[in-house]
């Protein structure tokens, strides 16, 4: 079906009718798109990266509608450099494309095999997960690299971009559509919702058996909203409520570039540390606070924590449950390891914890018992990212507890089927 | 919290604060089941089996007060066959506590394992899940099986069985905890619900975060209510629509074998073929058809396969879509492997699917192809079964497309961490 009978279908249909009608064309092309072989999929996103690269004119001509628009709308400053686009970032674009193209298929990969005792031989191999729902708001990258990881890893994808990114996510996904038309992927492969109602968003969240996941790829509220309201599997991350605990044993000069990276690095990023814990037995803690305070981070401290240094303010109850996202910390002393484990079971978003200690049978005790996506030793909690972790690309990071845990890439966008080969058996 | 506490608390409590309490304890226990080493949890199994037998007089006296409510209340033969209990019965569950007992610990095992250009190592973990929900029907055995799995796994469990075997469920769950207990497992890692409330199902339901997963055990109806109601994650099966295609290539002998095998061997499990798709060209259709007519199974058919003997009558449209779990069997003839194919992607559950063929090629096609949780080639769909595929036991056989699939076992009911271990790593 092309764009414009379903922009015309989008005008008749209720966003139920709508969601149901995109979703069997996904899942049709689905399953011709199974067919493919890794290098035609691999081909195919090498051409949509460069069909990119040659619709750079209008694409950039599109974004420059949405910086319009969201200029007149009043858009803060952060969302309007999230909306833009340039040579430098299409170009980008197209670079994460071709990335994409060069990773490994996950999909035929045997995960266990057996031969039973009756001579039944099984085995479990990765297959694609079905349609993926991509719910994103208002970065216009996301629509060409959730593409891209859905496809590698054989899914169809259903984009549901923001309206602020509208004309951008159109003019990115028609270039995607030409470059991977023109090497045989089916056009529904990659479908763009053609309507921005939001009741649409409702009809794919609710579109079980239709749609086999949802990635909400965007802040606090929209993901609270998806997980709210879905009938279909989500696999996100609400908050990165990340910790790093001081351990008495550390290495200060080691303690403090660490603390420094792992909180000013980038500071709105979701690996970014928002708790930092000093054990009472830790002698270098002023310097470390020290260093955080002269680098303008403001800390926000529990009474003892408080008495490091005069520039160190009070902490409230809430503060131990905050994603600053900002140049803020706060910071509480410790009576050793069992209290910093207490701390974090309390107050972390089980996405990333780190410890930083000199003793290793410390250091196994917080592995083995922090219960979050990541944990750390002796390392920044910056380095919580797919890429960083040789994923090549990241889906997003899920702090759920199933499926997929942690940096999700193209393994977490697999299932698998059990194949049964046997020689005529029945069962007894 | 003792039994009689909970109970207090019931009566004063909204369902919501009750699962909440419950959950609360559930998941402080499950912190202090994970220190427990492997041989800690297999002894305390060993002890819960032990526990079990001895408390054989008080669980059959507890069933039989069961037994005489349900025959008062008119529940079916079927019903009160499962409910029933009696010293083999018992000693097989108390056996099936011992085999778990000596399967493998997931927990700890490293999925995978990688150390990054900079230094950092990153390894995988399996990791319990955390707290599991269970939702059961009349089967008592299920209180002490999901309970094995689920510990044996590191996890803890708040059990909900059904109301017609309360006193057998209540008996078995103190015999167990008794004897877990005693070996260090703490009280409220096996939990059972201490009310039939039926509002306390939908409590379980809803709550996200503190149960991390549902697992529905039993009909059709329960398991599309918990679906249909559940805000925790659910890992469940709802229908067996089950084929098996006879290929043209297939060994007359064999193909009847397997078929006759496949509907008849048991009628009542998921796993037991529903319709029979026989290629045109296959020449010993009749024969087939007529063992199993013999055998006492009804077959509806298409037109070209009602022709293939007077005693096949005409399926309807709604045949094709239905789990008769019953002697009765649906038959079509197709052409070729791309028309079998077609119509099990149709009608088929994606549980378990099997095609019977003498052509290797034809068998990868349809293994590649046929998009089940279960396919097969050339053996009896009734060895779907955690145990026939040698993981020792099933916490049920999932049809959902993400985290399991098929038979899940112990591994299933394990998630992971990420660790990342340094040497003062910070990131550029």
């Amino acid at each position: 079906m092309s764009d414009m009978q379903i922009l015309d279908t989008a005008q008749a249909q209720s966003p139920e009718a709508l969601v149901a009608t995109l979703a069997h064309a996904g899942r049709a092309a689905q399953v011709a798109l199974a067919r493919l072989t890794d290098a035609e999929k691999s081909a195919a996103l090498l051409a949509a990266a460069d069909a990119l690269r040659a619709a750079a004119p209008e694409v950039l001509a599109a974004n420059a509608l949405d910086m319009a628009a969201g200029t007149a709308r009043g858009l803060s400053g952060a969302l309007l450099d999230r909306l833009r686009l340039d040579d430098g970032r299409l170009a980008g674009i197209a670079d994460a494309l071709a990335t994409v193209a060069t990773l490994a298929d996950p999909v035929g990969q045997v995960i266990s095999a057996d031969t039973r005792p009756n001579g039944l031989a099984l085995s479990r191999v990765r297959v694609p997960i079905g349609l993926i729902g991509i719910i994103y708001e208002s970065r216009p990258n996301v629509t060409a690299d959730a593409a891209a990881l859905c496809l590698r890893s054989g899914n169809a994808v259903l984009l549901r971009g923001g309206t602020e990114a509208v004309h951008s996510n159109r003019a990115i996904h028609a270039a995607l559509v030409r470059g991977l038309v023109a090497r045989g992927v089916p056009e529904a492969a990659v479908q763009l919702m053609p309507t921005q109602d939001r009741a649409a968003v409702g009809a794919m969240l609710t579109a079980a058996g239709l749609i086999d996941m949802i990635v909400p790829r965007g802040g606090k509220s929209l993901v609270e909203r998806v997980q709210k309201d879905a009938r279909v599997p989500v696999l996100a991350h609400l908050d990165g409520i990340c910790h790093t605990y001081i351990h008495a044993s550390a290495d200060p000069q080691m303690a403090q570039s660490i603390a420094l990276n792992a909180k000013m690095r980038r500071t709105g990023i979701c690996g970014s540390m928002e708790t930092l814990l000093l054990d009472a037995a830790f002698p270098a803690s002023q310097a470390v606070v020290a260093a955080l305070l002269d680098a303008g981070c403001e800390l926000r401290g529990d009474p003892r924590a408080a008495s490091l240094d005069p520039r160190i303010g009070a902490a409230s109850a809430q503060d131990w449950d905050t994603e600053y996202l900002d140049a803020i910390l706060s910071v509480a002393v410790v009576d050793g390891l069992e209290a910093a484990i207490d701390h974090i079971a309390r107050h972390s978003s089980h996405h990333t914890d780190a410890i930083v200690t000199g003793d290793d049978a410390v250091a196994e005790e917080f592995l083995a018992r922090v219960d979050s996506a990541i944990v750390m030793v002796n390392a920044s909690t910056q380095f919580a990212d797919g890429g960083e972790f040789g994923l090549g690309a990241e889906i997003g990071i899920a702090t759920g507890r199933l499926h997929a845990r942690g940096p999700v890439a193209l393994e977490g966008l697999t299932t698998y089927k059990w194949q049964i080969r046997g020689t005529g058996q029945v069962r007894p």
